[in-house]
């Protein structure tokens, strides 16, 4: 008699899910729920003392120990640890809201800088659109030489049932090999495609359930960025960011479209993003310790021009009228051909778009926000290259978009730089001395200033009176920082001393001009949407604004240059980059799939270049705060105060 | 007022296939019906002389001229040409049986060669899988600016309904220079795939209609068949043969196998068969006068081995017990990727096979056949390289093969070769002086023999005494013709100055001994296989002959050496190659792909290898006809009548 294992199969169902999964007795709990896909958190990884695996058992019998995480009362409704629990006979196991694995998604959102869970994305089960299913098939005989897939088709069946089941050539390829390299035991990976359904993409000997990997991208005009992420677990893994390399051809899409009309200008446009991606690929396995063939999936989202650029689809008419994109929502491709360095077998699933200039980033970023499953009249902006716009609730949104300028993203700035180490995010500026207070990120010697920074140290300029309403630098102050420069006046920020590459970083006048103008369209574009449908700023209920550098500024201080419109302050939510959030989101769960369809296809773009209010609104808020003061009553307010207090 | 058109459009719907068209006042009836895709036979092309378009005009008008084609109770009774025929009014036409185009394409396979339809599967529609539209869009305006592919999407959907069509990222990538290109007027190209449903498979600006080509292919061990089909017209437009190159690396599948094994082998194989079908390709294209682009398809059968190298999937297993294919049905897949010269968008759809040894060759001819279709008890027997034999009616089938080696296609014999120009098919001998009268396909100047004159020559020298029952010649006989050569006697059947290369033909004792193997394989399996299912030669009430070669031997001379069974004559049907019949039939209907899948998993595959009876049968066989002389009754009289004249 061996200790190991009776051999004794037990059923073990698990509910709200319906999954049924067979077990050893004694099996774990946990193990058991995680080999079947069951959608469980186990923040500590079965060690037992998070206490986040809590299940209630409803019908059988399990072996387990009552820890601190139970109280005696749960334990006596049949509250059980997954993790602590060893199965005694057929069970069905309840797995509770707070025990599911979206749930702790939802938390790690918050955790990581998300401000408030009123403003994510509800409703979806944790689903990842590509799963690993773990086969043992009966090896073949004279009796029955079936073919090779026909051998695994009969396995896989067992576990999907009746739906039809499609086949990637390229698991063909390798299917003799790997079945008999794993002595008829696999893994394989499906894909779960709304336009072809369930596909077989790939096929690995023996188990490799617990690698399962997805790249999630914001694909951003100015920087791109990335993260790795854990199916299992629902966890990020790994971050990374850099400049979009596109960038070498031109600052903004129409520059980026113009430059895609040259001879072969397509190609390298393509193959410079190709390029970032693959560079943000490399350092996301480098910190996570990942191999690249356990990702088996990747989710992109973009604005239009960048969507159709990795695509090498010519963005020629995205820039004419009427402005027609190639396409809304990309028909199923895989990564590699493109020459994004991942397995052959990768899809890439890319979030859809609405118009030319309303791109699957906006989309992203409204579903990954929950924007179209609420009551609430919500504003959501995401401050970028290109700023779009949504307006609207569960029954109807309308959105726009409008070219800022790279000036958030710290281009066109004359020390300006993507939100990376070094950058000067934090600005204040003693009103006694006109000294300035800098904070960098990662508390690194100064580098340049990202656009948080660049918001942060205009609204301060302006609040202390060292630049005036049209962004000119009172030149008389009596403090050295102020200069002529090559581009006019400029304001030091930092010495040589104190920076990094050992020169002077300084803001100049046209720097604050660039940022008058970028800030200008953002509030232009929301104050025209707004109005449009009929309503006005101080009817909006909820101010959702994503991009990455949102979550470092200071309403306050982006009221106070007119970014943002005067509102009280607890109606905004700040919450990072949108357009990744929704990605993400996205990779987890397939049911966003169809969502990101539906929210899609219920936004109507308003077209801002062919609207003659918008022209009339940027123009009036080329001013600090804004032309007609009454629209920021609480920026005069306090700019009254302080000039009492310098006198101005 | 203009004399072209008034404008006024006007319904017709065609039964019994319920397709609606609309049609300008006046416009003619069959170009109508063919530009809305319903299957009607017009074999002059509208002249009006063929009679094949007759329709028969149920409800509404039109302005009909009465032809000799039509007979005045005929015409009394709604019946006209539909090339004769202008539309006045709504309408609603029957199209008789007799004027489908499944009916002109099962005419047309009897009168080239094909000797009776009562060997031609039936019930079949003609719908080829893919197929054109030709479709009008309304262009983009700023108030409807959606993306191409949505656009085009919506016209689409008015063709197909709700039906959920997937597209090929190719057609995305070309979409939109190709709607500008065409004024927003466009011919797209969809494929009915029996796994991913209906896919958008090319995009063209115009209407390029009447351009929609596939090309149908035989890909054996010896020779590669191809044929190019008209899929508007449900005609052959151009065949060719070629022997297969990858005859370089051995003669038969095995040595196939064991070669694909060496480094470098498996992709030598594949790119040998790939070069010999793209030659083939450029004949078919040459002959026809047709454009590469406008081949729309491409539809192969083949055995086991040969679709495994095709496709590039390793065939080591094929040949080791249990014998097992990587694949039966290979998974949707492009053909330009295998180094196939077509365009892009061409899918290869391969008729599915049934086991290592029982290919889609087989299962192409009993889908072609129709076996599977009728009562009557059927042997199907392939005859090749590889011998496929297939036993059954509606209600069962049972099936085999058997290596024969490539005697059948002239191989391995000393002056074989493939049936083309030059090769001797047909032979007689003078039993006064031993002279033969030769046939030499195209009745150019013999070039060597190929598998059908080889069977007549045996049978004509065996019947005349001039080789004896072991296959060895009667050396004695007052003739110079019969001689010693290098690998023993030999019979020169044609002097030097007689061919084409200015040497003797000849055949060798080799010769006949390499033939009498497959005859004894063939013959063998065919035995087996009959008893195996508790019956016995006589019961069987048809006998399909395929294989190219089976058109032209005499069904008494293939009797006479042992080949195929001593059975009344009128149970003989000789089909020509059932492979590429199935394959064409295929690419006329995709009725067929679900016909070929139902046909292929009826069929269970009885392992001749395996089996000690079919040894014992094959070392019987090796003998003219027959060790057992009484299964040949018929040869037995004719060679004793024989005897008696010459004295023997």
């Amino acid at each position: 008699m061996t200790k190991k294992s009776s051999g004794k199969r037990i059923s073990v169902t698990f509910q709200p899910d319906d999954i049924t999964a067979t077990a050893e007795y004694k099996a774990n709990l946990l193990e058991t729920a995680i080999a079947a896909g069951v959608p469980i958190n186990a923040s500590c990884g079965g060690a037992g003392t998070c206490g986040t695996c809590k299940i209630l058992i409803e019908k059988g019998r399990v072996d387990s120990i009552r820890t601190a995480k139970v109280s005696e009362e749960e334990y006596a409704r049949g509250t059980r640890q997954a993790c602590q629990s060893r199965i005694l006979s057929n069970l069905t196991v309840q797995i509770p809201a707070e025990s599911r694995l979206e749930t702790a998604v939802l938390e790690r959102e918050m955790a990581s800088g998300v401000e408030a869970q009123a403003a994510l994305a509800t409703g979806w089960g944790f689903k990842p659109s590509v799963a690993k299913d773990f086969i043992e098939l009966v090896p073949p005989t004279l009796k029955d030489n079936t073919s090779d897939l026909s051998r695994l088709m009969r396995g896989l069946k067992k576990r999907h049932g009746r739906e039809k089941i499609s086949v990637d050539f390229p698991v063909v390829k390798k299917l003799a090999q790997v079945l008999r390299d794993g002595r008829w035991m696999v893994t394989v990976t499906t894909l779960r495609d709304s336009e072809t359904g369930l596909r077989l993409i790939n096929i690995e000997p023996g188990d490799t359930r617990t690698k399962l990997y997805c790249l999630a991208f914001d694909i951003g005009t100015t920087a791109v960025r990335g993260q790795l992420l854990d199916l299992n677990r629902g966890k990020i893994l790994a971050q990374s960011l850099d400049y979009n390399r596109q960038r070498s051809y031109g600052e903004d899409v129409i520059s980026r479209i113009a430059y895609s009309q040259k001879p072969g200008g397509l190609k390298r446009l393509q193959q410079a993003v190709v390029a970032t991606i693959n560079k943000i690929i490399g350092e996301l396995i480098e910190q996570a310790g990942v191999e690249t063939k356990d990702i088996a999936h990747m989710v992109v989202a973009g604005n239009t021009t960048m969507t159709q650029l990795l695509l090498g689809l010519d963005p020629k008419y995205l820039r004419l009228a009427p402005y027609v994109p190639t396409i809304n929502t990309a028909p199923p491709l895989t990564a590699s051909p493109l020459g994004i360095e991942v397995a052959e077998h990768v899809h890439l699933y890319t979030i859809p778009s609405v118009a030319s200039y309303v791109g699957g980033d906006i989309v992203a970023g409204v579903l990954g926000t929950g924007v179209y499953q609420r009551k609430k009249l919500t504003l959501y902006i995401d401050i970028g290259t290109n700023g779009e716009i949504v307006i609207g609730n569960s029954d109807w949104m309308v959105t726009a978009s409008c070219s800022a300028g790279p000036a958030f993203e710290g281009g066109g700035i004359k020390h300006g730089m993507i939100a990376a180490s070094g950058a000067i995010e934090d600005f204040n500026i003693s009103r006694q001395n006109l000294e300035p207070e800098v904070h960098t990120i990662g508390n690194s010697k100064a580098s340049g200033i990202c656009g948080a920074g660049l918001i942060n140290i205009v609204a301060a300029l302006f609040s202390a009176g060292v630049i005036n309403q049209k962004g000119k630098f009172h030149s008389h102050l009596p403090t050295k920082r102020i200069r002529r420069g090559r581009d006019g006046y400029e304001y030091v920020i930092a010495w040589a001393t104190e920076t990094e590459m050992g020169k002077d970083i300084v803001l100049t006048e046209v720097d604050i001009d660039n940022l008058i103008r970028a800030k200008a369209a953002m509030y232009a574009g929301c104050q025209t949407l707004i109005r449009s449908v009929g309503t006005s700023c101080p009817d909006v209920e909820r101010v959702i604004v994503a991009g990455t550098f949102g979550s470092n500024i200071d309403i306050d201080k982006a009221v106070t240059i007119g970014l943002l419109p005067d509102l009280p302050r607890e109606r905004f939510i700040f919450i990072g980059n949108g357009s990744l959030l929704g990605a993400r989101l996205t990779a987890f769960s397939h049911d966003l799939v169809s969502e990101g369809q539906r929210a899609a296809g219920m936004m109507p773009n308003l077209e801002l270049s062919e609207s003659s209010d918008f022209m009339h609104n940027y123009v009036a808020a080329l001013f600090l705060p804004h032309t007609h003061a009454e629209e920021f009553p609480s920026v005069r307010v306090k700019l009254n105060k302080a000039e009492q207090e310098i006198g101005i």
